[in-house]
C-alpha cells in the first residue's frame, strides 16, 4: 500500500468502530482474511483469544493482502471476560440461535445498534467463533445479543473472513452516503438536452434524405420511439458528437464516399 | 449434506435468481468459495467464461464446503458474449469505475433493481473478473450497469468470494422476511405479565423481611429501579421459577437452613 493510499486508509477508518474478537481462531491463514476484510471496511481493532498457533502468526500475514495496520495492532488475551472488558455492548455472531434466552438480531439490526452506541460513546464488539465449531454456549453468555445472518438455512455456514466481512459492510453501509445509484462519465459530462435535441433533429432529417421513413405514415412512431431510446440512453457530449460523426459517415458511404482520413 | 438439507437447500434456491458469471477466473480455489459465497445465498447457476485451469478443476471441490451442486451444474463458455446471450439485465462489479459511460450502482440499488427484473420474468446475471485485474474495460461494455461496494477507498480490492457473498447477500436480503429482532426463549415462552408481577411481589417481600430496604425512604425508588431492572431482562416463565427458586435458596441460607436436597 502506497503512502496516500495509508493516509487515506486512516481517515476512512477514524472514529469510533467496534471491536472485532475471534475466540480461540484455529488457522492463521483465516485471521489473515478476517484483517483484510476488517480494512476493507474500516474496521482496525482485531482481539485474539486464545488464537490456537499462537502470536504472532506468519500465515496470517500472508492472506492479509496488505491489511498490516489491522496484525500489527492485534492483541491476544487469555479469557474472553478479559477481551471484552472494556466493551459497552458486545454481539456474538451464531449460526443458530442455541438453547438460551437472548435477543437475535440481523446484521443489519446489529450495524444500526452499533453506531447509536457508538453515538452516545460506548464502546462496542464483534465476537466471532473458532471455524469448526463456533462460539459455545459460555461465550455466548458474554454477549448483549446475538445476530443470526438470515442466509440459506441449509447451508448457512460462513467462512470466518465471510462472518467478518457481512458485519463490517453492514456496519460501514449504515453511515454510508454512497447515492445508490450515479452515472460515471468519465471525461465528459451529460448532454443538455439542447445538445440531445440537436443531434436528434439532424438524424431525423437524414433519415428523410436516405428514405428511410417507408412507409410515410408510420414516421411520427418511428421518431417518437428512436426519441425515446436516445433519451434513455443519458448520451454524454462526448457521446453526441461521436454519434455526428456516425451519420456524417454513413450519409457519406451513402453517397459513394469514403469515410474522411 | 444430508438429504434433508439438500432438499431445504432446493427450497431455498427456488425462483428466478441471477447468474454468476466468472470471466476468467484463475484459480480453482477461489471458484469453490465462489460456489459456497453463492450456494449461502441460494444462488445456483455459475457461468465460467475461459477458466483459466480449466474445468473440472478438483481444487474447486475441495474448497467448496459442500457446494458441489453449484460446482457440477457449472457451464463453461469460450466467450463472454455466450455466457449471458440469454440473459436480458448485465451488471459488472468493479472496484471503481473507469473512463467510461456507465451507471454505477450501489450492491442494495442493484438487488432491487435484480428482484424488479426477476418479478418481469427477466433472465438476470452479475459478472466478476479475473481475481488479480478484475474485469477490463471491454468485458464492461456487456453489461447494463456497473456495481462498486461502497467500502474503504484505500483498501477496496475485495477477495473473488467476498465480492459474490456482498451481491449475493443484498439480493437474498431484498426479499428476506426476518425480523431485525426477536428474542430466543429456547424451549420456554416469554413470561406473562401476571408471572412477572408475582415474582417482583415475592421479591420485594423477600428484600421487606430480610431488611434490605434501609433507609426506609429509599423503597420507592428502589424498587422502581429493580422492577424497571426485570422488565428490560424480558424473562421466561422459565427464568422466572429459576428466580423464585433462588429467592427461596437465599432466604433459607439467611435463616441457617442450607439449600433443598
Amino acid at each position: 500500500m502506497a503512502g496516500t493510499d495509508k493516509t487515506r486508509a486512516a481517515e476512512f477508518a477514524a472514529g469510533p468502530a467496534p471491536a472485532v474478537i475471534l475466540v480461540a481462531p484455529q488457522l492463521g491463514e483465516n485471521i489473515g482474511m478476517v484483517a483484510r476484510a476488517m480494512l476493507n471496511c474500516g474496521l482496525l481493532d482485531l482481539r485474539l483469544v486464545r488464537p490456537r498457533d499462537g502470536w504472532p502468526n506468519p500465515a496470517a500475514e500472508s492472506t492479509a493482502s496488505g491489511a498490516l495496520a489491522v496484525i500489527e495492532g492485534a492483541r491476544v488475551h487469555d479469557s474472553l471476560a478479559e477481551a471484552v472488558a472494556g466493551l459497552n455492548r458486545v454481539y456474538a455472531t451464531t449460526a443458530r440461535a442455541r438453547d438460551m434466552v437472548k435477543p437475535v438480531l440481523t446484521p443489519r439490526a446489529v450495524a444500526k445498534e452499533l453506531r447509536a452506541a457508538e453515538a452516545k460513546g460506548e464502546a462496542t464488539g464483534l465476537l466471532f467463533g473458532p471455524e469448526r465449531s463456533g462460539l459455545d454456549n459460555e461465550d455466548l453468555t458474554y454477549a448483549d445479543a446475538l445476530v443470526s445472518v438470515p442466509l440459506n438455512p441449509a447451508f448457512s455456514s460462513l467462512n470466518l473472513a465471510q462472518a467478518v466481512l457481512l458485519l463490517g459492510y453492514e456496519w460501514r453501509l449504515a453511515a454510508d452516503e454512497t447515492p445508490e445509484r450515479a452515472l460515471a462519465v468519465g471525461d465528459s459530462r451529460p448532454a443538455t438536452k439542447a445538445e440531445l435535441n440537436s443531434f436528434l433533429s439532424r438524424f431525423e432529417q437524414a433519415l428523410d434524405d436516405s428514405g428511410f421513413f417507408h412507409p410515410v405514415e408510420k414516421r411520427y412512431i418511428m421518431v417518437r420511439n428512436l426519441r425515446n431510446l436516445f433519451q434513455r440512453a443519458e448520451a454524454t457530449e462526448q457521446e453526441l458528437r461521436t454519434l455526428h460523426g456516425v451519420i456524417s459517415a454513413l450519409m457519406g458511404a451513402k453517397r459513394g464516399k469514403g469515410p474522411k482520413a
